[in-house]
């Protein structure tokens, strides 16, 4: 690394600066000596995952100080074995002179070609009058020029022609879009194209359309919009045609804010750092940004075409998105700032498209039921329904909406990120050398699996470890109570350094060279993310009076529920045991939600009265959820029958 | 200088930078070779007088190069003998290597004591029901905390407090007030005091209250506001309490935009450089936050309890505030970019008060009857008078209106700068040391004057040109036509290096020790500039089919207007003819119009109606303007009885 010649050798006393290089990158950083190394290197902009939120909880920020002093507070993560190689957890080692830190290359962010649904396969859920009454509105204007005898104003002369062709007596015209008025006029030569946001106008109504651009020329024939699906994990980009209503292409890409903690727990956490907020905000804005350069440069347009954005996202990310504190979405009694999110410029945010572009949040129901979720209840068109039917979006939350088009009731369960494979030694997400689905015979007990790209299996993601679970339960590898069945005669159960555990996968198979294992410890931890969620589908139901049987059609949305078998699901007890015809599969309902609030005006109106008419109903206030979760803390439940009362 | 050490005496071939060090102030700038000296000043923020807007024409950029090489555009304003003493005019001149320069010391700013009208003294010109409807409402809440039985979120919660103390359904919640909302409300334990802008709230109307502020306790005792004059040479500001309705204190500086042109045009000019719309901005409100620091010290309050604000400023004043490109305005057929300006806070323009204080500026009729034009006809009533009235405000440019209650008609003529000391030999500010007043002795042609101050004179101020000018007319120093009559008996009319001239002031009396005196050139500018007034109002009364004489009431604002003498302003012509009892000095109209605008939300929207309703007369449109011009070029005018005809 050339940058390591800029180092000098010597200690400097009396000098309070340090400097810090990150190989592989070879970026430098010059820090005050006692910097947390974790925060040096988010100075430098090196990304060092930390999906605890810096709590030095999960030993994933591991980096290897190959030269210079630091200082580690000893932690339960960091043996001494790791120490005396030179290893040390950048959120708990400060720097006390000039070092040279490695940092681990990360997971290779690699997209499943599945969460790239095909573009043309997307569709609207409903009829919209959306051609007769588009929300952003290109108008090509010949403007009369002005004279000594015809001397009004630039802007008054703009609102006379608009009100000769739209009929509309008043705009919203916001300071810097005056401030670049007379001169587009004039360099056009009177001859522009308008974009007017028409989200707000109500005919006869007293609130205007708003200016949000003034281009050159007949610019009519492009008017694009964007959908956004903003996930503790990954963020979804949907590019949209307004004059089409298609979408015209779409990209997804990890939430770069994964590096500051995996759930949404951890980057409230992290948020309460200092500047901590800022750069959450920062990282899911460049995310975003990166996802609509990547679009602008396949479908060649320009990214200050998008004229409109609208954002589905849990309670947390949305408030993070916004710069607005999320501190206390986590304390008792768990309070957002806000559910209704107020119209936001795209400029003021820091999105790369038109600066003037609206920016609308999807609505939530309180802190653990967010946008995402009112996304979801308005793609999958429960909110229109006869039938009793249940939504479920499993994550690291697992959020669930019971109703008809009269009600709807909602609450949500902390199941902890094993599904999303973490709080399992060998849980990854969903990214490639993850092993997806498992069956083990259940005549020797040996597994058979499919590894995301057909790569050497470095982990096991969610719908694995669902699988994996159903797979040992049906076969006897594990009891109803989760302990693993040490008397089988196979090599693969045995006790290990962390317990009993089953070996998924032999040293010589995998990537890293070492036994891919599923430990008791593990698997208590996918009984307790399972029985969370069955419970809460039991309170939902218990506290209308309902049955689980009752429910007429079962409607999974979200990325993860894509991918798990619902046969699986129902034999391990987090799906409700009901007729497979009765279960849907919906995909990104979030993303498809944002999608149809961007498209159709009347959707905009309907989340928010999804939001503000949805029942929710909080948990940890409920003493039956206890209840329920305990007895179902076995593989199905404790009583079958009374499970579906 | 301690920073002329820090020059090296040799040349330093091959580099393209020089160091520039500015004396007396000692200030250092590292700039490009071949910068324009103006702009390295400009850089170092040093202020270099440059009234004509930096196009070489006043001379009076002049500057000292004490040491170093730069190259000097051959100008008439810069003679050999300046030349040869080292003299160089800054906007015409570039840095060829490291240079010293000695900028000269400026007028003194000082302020003449009846600028500042006694606070007390100000009072509305209307009954407002201010007390009953407050546009800026704050009220004291004691908010329940939210709990896990109820859980509404932070925005909700305070709107339903409001909702139950004001019965408001909506609230109108920047992103940037959303974000301080739940720490606030925490850290203050739920008891709040809320800044309201009611200020758009039509009550059943749909545009809702705005959240202003948000502070913790109860602070309702204070509620201040600001009312601003931006005149183009001084700015005024008054310190309004929205609990009494008084002006609290007041307090006003020269415009800094002075430095960079002494007249809206060259303003203009100016505001077309790089950077220079910009420039002007930050200079106006730095102009402006420097007034408010010292209100805020004198009255021990804190500026953040400034909560709305309303400006009065002609159409470039106003457009250079809001930063919007005034270029237009000045090329034909002189459109300005609006004339209704956009509510804007005060946090987006850098005023140093309630960042989400509302700016409102004065409405428009066109790009040179501007908003302290409207402003006045606003405070002076005439906009609800039965009798013909006509209203004056005479600068740099002259703006009348004449009407009733019913109709308004307007137009505005150049005059020049010469009543505000500009194009006229000995012609300054009505700053220290300026000529107010003259009587000249019919006998001996002896001339008595007073001074701002009692100090040695150093020029002539606008009042003291029209004094002179109608003492000279009325002894017989001048004819009719302006000529000086060479033949009278007294040294003090003489032929001067630039003609025939009278001397006002002996060189022994004087600051500088040269005479002051009063060329045939300046009478001329002085007799172009009244005969464009007179004929101003020549052609909107005869617009109207209305005599001079018909005028039922004279109306005079504007800073000029209080030091000008009635008597002899009719004596030169500048005037009409008409009984001592129809004219009116209302003062300072365009900071009354403001304030009566910032207290009354009715007068608000009166002020946009006068300014929708009154007739613009394009005089450059006119044919009878030049002919009434041409006879208002003698004294008084060709033919009196035509003149109130």
């Amino acid at each position: 690394m050339q940058e390591e010649k800029t180092v000098t050798k010597e200690a400097r006393p009396g000098n309070s600066k340090a400097i810090v290089i990150f190989k592989p990158f070879g970026t430098v950083a010059n820090v005050e000596v006692g910097t947390l190394l974790l925060d040096a290197a988010q100075l430098a902009g090196v990304e060092v995952n930390s999906p605890c939120g810096a709590q030095g909880r999960c030993g994933r920020c591991k980096v290897l100080v190959e030269y210079g002093e630091v200082a580690r507070r000893s932690n339960p993560k960091l043996s001494s074995a790791d120490e005396s190689q030179g290893y040390a957890l950048a959120c708990q080692t400060v720097i006390k002179g000039d070092v040279v830190l490695v940092v681990p290359t990360k997971e290779e962010i690699q997209r499943r070609p599945a969460i790239e649904t095909a573009a043309e396969k997307i569709a609207l859920p409903f009829v919209c009058d959306w051609r007769r009454e588009p929300a952003i509105q290109k108008l090509y204007l010949e403007i009369p020029p002005p004279s000594l005898a015809d001397n009004t104003n630039d802007l008054d002369r703009l609102k006379r022609e608009l009100a000769k062709r739209l009929g509309i007596k008043d705009l919203v015209v916001s300071l810097p879009m005056l401030r670049g008025l007379s001169r587009t006029l004039r360099e056009a030569d009177w001859r522009v194209t308008v974009v007017l946001d028409m989200r707000n106008w109500l005919p006869g109504g007293s609130i205007p359309p708003r200016l949000i651009g003034l281009l050159p020329d007949d610019e009519t024939s492009t008017n694009l919009g964007l959908a956004v699906d903003i996930g503790t994990t990954s963020v979804v980009v949907y590019l949209v045609d307004f004059i089409t209503g298609k979408v015209v292409d779409t990209a997804s890409a990890y939430n770069a804010q994964v590096s500051c903690g995996e759930d949404v727990i951890s980057r409230i956490i992290y948020s309460q750092r200092r500047d901590g907020l800022n750069h959450l905000q920062r990282l899911v804005i460049k995310t975003i940004n990166d996802l609509i350069t990547e679009l602008a440069g396949h479908n060649h347009i320009h990214a200050d075409d998008i004229n409109e954005v609208s954002v589905a996202g849990n309670t947390t990310m949305t408030h993070v998105f916004l710069g607005l504190d999320p501190k206390y979405i986590r304390e008792e009694p768990y309070i957002p700032t806000m559910t209704v999110p107020p119209r936001v410029s795209a400029g003021d945010l820091g999105l790369a498209i038109n600066p003037n572009a609206s920016v609308y949040c999807m609505p939530a129901v309180g802190s653990y039921v967010g946008g995402d979720i009112t996304s979801g209840v308005l793609s999958s068109g429960l909110f229109q329904t006869d039938r009793l039917t249940l939504f479920i979006d499993v994550g690291t939350n697992g959020e669930m909406v019971l109703g008809t088009k009269d009600w709807l009731i909602t609450c949500a369960c902390s199941a902890g990120p094993a599904f999303e494979g973490g709080g399992v030694r060998h849980g990854m997400r969903a990214a490639a050398g993850a092993i997806e689905d498992i069956w083990i015979s259940p005549q020797n007990y040996e597994p058979t699996y499919r590894v995301i790209n057909n790569i050497s299996p470095a982990g096991i993601c969610g719908s694995g470890l669902i699988d994996l679970l159903a797979e040992m339960f049906v076969t006897g590898v594990i009891d109803k109570a989760g302990k693993i069945r040490r008397e089988l005669p196979t090599p693969r159960v045995r006790m290990g350094d962390h317990g009993p555990e089953y070996i998924v996968a032999w040293a010589a198979e995998t990537a890293s060279g070492n036994n891919i294992v599923i430990t008791e410890a593990d698997i208590n931890n996918l009984i307790r993310a399972k029985a969370a969620v069955y419970a809460g589908l039991s309170v939902l139901c218990n506290s209308v009076g309902a049955k689980l049987a009752d429910v007429e059609q079962i409607l999974i949305g979200g990325a993860f529920g894509q991918y798990i078998n619902v046969e699986k699901a129902i034999q391990i007890g987090l799906l409700p045991d009901l007729p497979w015809e009765k279960f849907h599969y919906l995909g990104n309902t979030s993303a498809l939600g944002a999608y149809t609030a961007l498209l159709c005006k009347d959707m905009r109106a309907a989340v928010v009265d999804i939001a503000r008419k949805m029942t929710y109903l909080e948990l940890s206030a409920d003493n039956s959820f206890m209840n329920e979760y305990t007895s179902a803390l076995f593989m199905p439940h404790t009583n079958l029958e009374a499970s579906l009362r």
